[in-house]
């Protein structure tokens, strides 16, 4: 066996269950596929230290430093195009920082070391460039797929025909459906600022190489906060679209043809401009011909011609935020008002976002978690704690064909309810709500096994709008105290506030989330650039 | 009691039966709403002529006539933008055609006589127009709603919130899913070119009443056809839009929730740019901004800058068409071809629209017909022959979760498979395909009773492309005798070529439909204002 014990589970493997003997091979090409990085990393101390980000300078070269730490993906690109740069140092530079960042968090399912390098090299030897992507090395989630790796996404395809040079993928949970990532195959992802805490999930392999500038650009997915919630966990970029405007077809994944709520891709970036780069390339090669499940719309840059009108999410009513994340909250929404930007209040009190929570769990799984039961119980691989904490809520139930269509009427009828809410707050003034800014979760990046509350990200794919998320601080015990003061809503709400301590999130990235109405995707990323100008950002 | 005998029933109606109690005062409504017409209609012979288009002169005054028979909907609104006509008296024209209709073809389910006058007065009181449709009088399919009437659906508020008038409800089958129009509330419905065949259906008390001009324009809906056979059986134009663009909601109905295979309203009218018209009211008013199910996307419409390339689909390899199908398609295609169009075939042989059928029969009633079932129960209401038939397919079964999204995964690589094939027509010459011109159904208006194939409509719901109906001809015994040699495929298509005779489609009208990838609903109507032009249309 190659893999005796894997990261930060709760138990040695039995390495003579069958399970374990048929994911085998999968840890053997993952762990192969880490130890071709030529040189091989060397500086790396035999104790991790809990922030990852530490051991950048001791195991990379200076040239490799430089060129992974230093630009943006645009500015990659522009230097690749130029020639400046050969995609070939570009990728082994990547590659390197790709295996530190994997011995570091355990985020990678497999480093493509040789196919990555000769595609670079295939790509140099080209007179001119094949796309706008040209030479860029991007990584995936596992269940994307890429060119030559089991199953393609038509997303990877389209990247793939633009120039990218795909050159690792990464770890996703068990089931794709927690906001952590571990699995029985791999063991457990760590967060790159902090490995007591998660990188989120279930893109949480993305989150912790990107996190840690091991890809600038990656692709992941989101049903119920997937993409959002690691981002932010990981002080990373990342966009959640509409549904079916990007290409899904060709992932590895489950539940086919359940379309209670549909699952997105979405790109996740060290920058902002690498999500919109991301959405037209794909969208301009028009993936609608091929699956036309997707939305015919191709990816057309908003511009505001007036201030923003953002309404403040301080609280969804139901878990109250942790300090760090109100303060990030009041920090942006302080700017933006400062910029000229009007700011008012979303109140969701009346909005019940509880009740959005509860139709969530039904529609999650409406076979009442049956088909991922059987396909473990097949595997005979253990059901991880959170696999089980998010099948056994209350409200999922294998529904009856009838039961089903009530439930889809009431997301309908939940939906309208809050599109009536939103168009409503043009009523004083004439001018609507812009973008909704809030928290993307209760707070910074959770300690391992404790991310019980979905309700920040998931609500938005309850209602199919699109979200961006944003690094805006980190944490600070001195400006982010407990409120010792504070009385719990509810049990959850209790869970939440007892998690909290200043000294258990130590340098966690803090980020905030925009979201905009169904289908203004590109209207989201206009109000973002401008709440960043705010900021004082580019 | 009110009603002793429903027009065209098998049975005479039992008195004592709950439902019939239960209905009568539906029965009365409708029976005394028609009989506030004034003057009353006069001049009705004992016995209809099979054609009732010959009653037209004889119970409408000159005027009445005038109004109603020599103007589009565009050239009304010009009179009644300018005052040049009151809204008023183009009202009661048209209430009382539509009276006259109704008298002929029993299309009506309630005449507004008191409402739409005083809507109408109400519109000429005004100073100014208050919409774009100001003063028009629209009628609507009964589960439509109108304002004051039940349900009301937002497609409607939008129409009258535009200025319209709204004056006749009309007929639609038991369970809105047969391509005729019978319900034990209201008995049959017929066409008003030919009494012994049907309006086709389910919006066949709108094809109805719009096919004797009794109005200019109304809303149907169309889940497998339900606009467009309605349309090509009476002569006049009917558009089936993409899902989700048209809004749905507020409309009575059954199986709410039910995605499978999605229902859409769309308007049928005398002619073809009342189509785009109403298209173009509905979505300006942004419906989407309240109905978050909808597409955000107005009404753009589209140019052609260079001529079409058509696909002609003689057949769909599964029912062969009547001859007069054949000659429409014949006559269109080469007029087509003289404007310089290029034609190629639409080859069904590899697209298996029979896989198509099989998949919507289980799409259409995925719990088995169940719930259908149980309503009629409840109501103690006989089923009629074309429900059940419809409900009693081979592949109609109450699936379970797991079928279920087996079918639906089913139904997307179905779609994929066809979207390929259409890509695919620009392999040889770079130009894809713009839209296909094909049968609406076998053959024109079936006789009663007898309207038991769907492929060529329903193909379209499965794919969900927008298609327009469009009058070409009417039978004629010289042009369109049988085909003696033909060999039928299957049961289906011998079912078909046995109903075929001239003599039975007497003056029945042909349309022709135009379907354009989904998505394109603007495509579609372009491309049918060339196709028009090409048959010397203006």
């Amino acid at each position: 066996m190659c893999v005796k014990w894997l990261p930060l589970m709760d138990a040695p493997l039995d390495i003579s269950a069958p399970w374990v003997q048929k994911s085998a091979p999968a840890r053997k090409l993952r762990d192969d596929s880490v130890a071709q990085v030529q040189p091989a990393l060397s500086g790396l101390p035999d104790v991790l230290p809990q922030n990852s980000q530490r051991l950048l300078r001791e195991v990379l070269t200076a040239r490799e430093f430089e060129l992974t730490e230093n630009y943006t993906a645009n500015e990659l690109l522009a230097k690749l195009q130029s020639r400046e740069l050969s995609s070939e140092e570009l990728t082994r530079a990547f590659l390197r920082r790709a295996a530190l960042a994997h011995a570091a968090t355990n985020c990678l399912t497999e480093l493509q070391w040789d196919d990555a390098i000769e595609r670079a090299k295939y790509l140099d030897s080209l007179p001119e460039p094949i796309g706008p992507l040209h030479g860029l090395p991007i990584s995936t989630k596992e269940h994307q797929g890429t060119k030559g790796r089991n199953k393609t996404t038509n997303a990877s395809y389209v990247a793939y025909d633009a120039g990218c040079v795909f050159f690792a993928r990464t770890t996703q949970p068990q089931a794709i459906m927690h906001l952590e990532t571990v699995s029985n195959i791999y063991g457990r992802t760590t967060n790159p600022y902090n490995n007591t805490l998660t990188p989120g999930g279930s893109s949480g392999g993305e989150s912790a190489l990107i996190g840690i500038r091991g890809s600038l650009l990656g692709l992941g997915g989101d049903i119920g906060g997937s993409i959002r919630v690691p981002a932010a966990h990981c002080g990373i970029y990342g966009l959640k679209p509409s549904d079916q405007r990007l290409p899904l077809s060709g992932a590895a994944g489950h539940m086919f043809g359940k379309e209670t709520i549909l699952a997105t891709n979405g790109p996740m970036s060290t920058d902002r401009d690498s999500l919109s780069l991301f959405m037209k390339v794909v969208l301009d090669a028009q993936p609608w011909r091929l699956e036309p499940a997707l939305k015919v719309a191709p990816w057309i840059p908003y511009r505001f011609t007036r201030p923003l009108k953002i309404a403040v999410q301080w609280t969804d009513c139901v878990v109250q935020p942790h300090p760090p994340m109100i303060r990030a909250l009041r920090e942006v929404s302080e700017a933006c008002k400062a910029s000229g930007h009007t700011i008012v209040e979303w109140n969701c009190g009346k909005l019940n976002h509880q009740k959005g929570w509860e139709l969530l769990e039904s529609l999650f799984y409406p076979d009442g978690g049956k088909y991922v039961r059987d396909l473990m119980k097949q595997a005979g691989e253990p059901i991880l704690p959170l696999t089980k904490w998010i099948m056994e809520q209350v409200h999922v139930k294998d529904l009856t064909m009838h039961e089903l269509w009530k439930a889809c009427s009431e997301r309908e009828a939940y939906r309208m309810m809050y599109a009536k809410a939103w168009s409503a707050t043009a009523d004083e003034d004439g001018q609507e709500v812009d973008v909704i800014l809030c928290p993307p979760n209760f707070g910074a990046a959770t300690p391992h096994k404790q991310s019980k509350y979905w309700g920040y990200s998931s609500i938005w794919n309850l209602l199919d709008y699109p979200g961006v998320v944003f690094p805006v601080t980190t944490v600070d015990p001195a400006k982010d105290p407990k409120d010792a003061m504070y009385k719990p809503r509810n049990a959850e709400d209790e869970f939440v506030y007892h998690l909290y301590d200043p000294a258990t999130f130590k340098d966690a990235p803090v980020g905030l989330q925009v979201i905009g109405r169904r289908h203004c995707d590109e209207k989201v990323m206009a109000a973002l650039e401008l709440i960043e100008n705010a900021m004082g950002r580019k």
